[in-house]
């Protein structure tokens, strides 16, 4: 058997970051930069006041005290975003605001707290040191530097950073689309009547929010029924793009087990690059994985709820983040003292849905008091991490220390 | 002056909880759940099968063993899904498949793995304990448990679980729509023409990148001119929504200082309810909070673009998940230890943007090395954290412990 680690590498194998688009400033949150972005201009781009005051010559004011103040004409009034460009001569003050470029010849601002604020004549209280509140032109950046690095995930801060440069477009990899089909003819659709026999259908709403909360965009299909040539068409359909246009991974629930209707299984029995694995975790043994017979990645996942969100995040969710193009695409990680104890399987890895406890040392206990082989996805909502339990561990005990994958915040 | 908890705590008091809207679960993720999800129906349904197998008596198996098999005949072949409910007759076996109800008579379940998988007879040739691999109707919820409790951000496994009770629609708060508009005569359009005394607007996208991943929707306005008049039509326009429908709450950056061409300070001059207020913060001291005459909620934020992420991260972004209907507003915390030092104002709380190192222990020192006076939003990119720095602190120095926001998981 061959372990998660082994399973997720072969996942991350069948994928890589997609092709680059350009995109407005608006669609960029969440992308990831494909090219670096540099600055054309130094930034900022003229020496420009960090104060409301006055552009003076530092020589002028040097001696001003409450006691001595010293009085200057005011010789021009600039406005942020003024196109003025007036010259400062000996003797003379130019009223300034924030962000408006120091006229030439000035070289200190007077903020305006220390003055009477007056704008035919300004009387100067006090001096601040020679070259105070000005900002100099490149004094953040020079004309060439590096603003944000490709690779970077777009956030608020990262657009921002675009936009301080001028640029109104930015490439970046294109947002994966997804395909989530949960597969069984027990499922129902959320609100159809439930008749003995069946349940309504979570997985396929669950891994297509797990999609989306990863950065792609989802196309939910199903619940499907347990017809292997009717899920054959459907599949082939999503690879070649006739159904629902292009998809660049495809992620199935349920029918990979070892039971006699395990559709999944048997749709693909003939698909040439498809091979069902069994994996030395718990739970989420039974996957399968490989391509389309046009290419298109696929993961089918087992179909109960915990299994299907755990192999979500241990397979699928890097593989998604790979697409997008971010090198990490790992969940960050955390040594966590357990708080309860449990019984773990012989010669598998497990993975344990956990929470979190309040305070600074990160404690967990079980999500799921019934373990991972609760079957009612509600519980997973109170998961806040996936604790990692080594293959070798037969019971983990209270004040054992874990791995545990952050799922959130 | 206020402290910025304060001024916090005052923006606040001034949204609560948007009304409630049903949606459909293809729009919960990430919506804020407004009343209890509970089941109707015990969870599972029915006594189910956990494994692949035959369901059978325990007492016709008890005594198999390899050396001694019992053979039973197969009088049903039950998959997932299936509407039939037979008896099962002592002396007698139903194959049965993951999820299909068991049978009234059957107790057990004998996974396929023990047996010759036969369809006409089956050879048992082990026998798991009384009860085994029966999945108890109710075992995971009895009819009327709380599945999802209102106020639950809905996440993928949260969506999922309100799948899983049959819901197709769920009441929700209504997502914020929140305007952002950014102000000064020196801000053009990234793209446009950048002459002598202006520079890209960046606020707008940062503000409205920031409303996005705080989960409201974000109007992005601007750059405006520093004309008070028409950007009190703006506002008002906004207020009442009639220039681009209603909103939640209005932000504002730039134009409330001192300087004499402020122009936000001057447009809302003689708006009653809006108050422009000294904030004992480095960065973001001079604010504007209130509302508009018609009711809707403003922040008016300082321009400058460290000075307005802060903010955003202080005051507005509690107030949009509050909107949400979130109880916790805040960001997490943790206390972390500081490897570089800093001076800090006197007299007023400092935050200062950082970044974490790696390793367990966390550790920050500044994103930006200019501290929170750079002007060069790109710096901000390098931050996934808020240094919260106590008025009363003079300086932090190497080894120090504060306080972090975290921006980041």
């Amino acid at each position: 058997m061959r372990t998660w680690i082994e399973h997720r590498d072969a996942t991350l194998a069948l994928v890589a970051p997609l092709p680059v688009v350009e995109v407005g400033l608006a669609d960029a949150l969440g992308a990831v930069l494909a090219q670096d972005v540099v600055t054309d201009t130094p930034m900022p781009r003229w020496d420009n006041s960090a104060m409301d005051g006055y552009a003076v010559r530092h020589a002028d004011i040097a001696s001003a005290t409450a006691a001595t103040p010293v009085v200057l004409p005011v010789v021009a009034d600039l406005p942020a975003g003024t196109a003025e460009r007036p010259f400062l001569a000996p003797g003379n003050a130019a009223r300034i605001m924030t962000g408006a470029p120091v006229p030439d010849g000035a070289d200190t601002i007077v903020p305006v707290e220390l003055t009477d604020a007056g704008t035919v004549r300004v009387r100067i209280d006090d001096a601040p040191p020679a070259g105070r509140h000005v900002r100099h032109a490149g004094g953040d950046a020079a004309a060439g530097d590096l603003v944000v690095a490709a690779g970077t995930l777009l956030g608020p801060a990262q657009v921002a950073a675009v936009a301080s440069v001028g640029r109104s477009r930015v490439p970046v990899h294109r947002r994966p689309r997804v395909a989530v089909v949960s597969t069984g003819d027990e499922l129902v659709a959320p609100g159809e009547p439930v008749r003995y026999g069946t349940l309504p259908d979570s997985n396929s709403w669950l891994l297509a929010a797990a999609v989306q909360e990863a950065g792609g965009e989802a196309l939910r299909l199903g619940p499907t029924s347990d017809d292997p040539q009717a899920l054959l068409a459907l599949l082939h359909g999503l690879d070649d793009g006739a159904l629902h246009g292009p998809v660049d991974l495809v992620v199935t629930s349920g029918g990979v087990s070892v039971g006699a209707f395990d559709v999944v299984k048997a749709a693909l029995r003939d698909e040439p690059d498809v091979e069902f694995v069994p994996v030395a975790v718990q739970p989420g043994k039974p996957q399968g994985l490989g391509r389309l017979r046009g290419g298109t990645p696929l993961c089918a996942l087992p179909g109960n709820p915990v299994s299907s969100f755990v192999s979500f995040e241990l397979f699928v969710r890097p593989a998604v983040l790979r697409l997008r193009g971010l090198a990490d695409v790992h969940r960050p990680t955390v040594t966590a003292v357990v708080e309860d104890g449990w019984r773990t399987p012989p010669g598998r890895a497990q993975v344990m849905p956990v929470r979190f406890g309040t305070g600074e040392q990160p404690r967990v206990r079980r999500a799921t008091p019934g373990g991972s082989g609760s079957h009612l996805v509600a519980r997973l909502a109170l998961a806040d991490g996936l604790a990692l339990v080594p293959a070798e561990v037969d019971e983990v005990e209270p004040g054992d220390r874990l791995t545990v994958m952050r799922l959130r915040a």
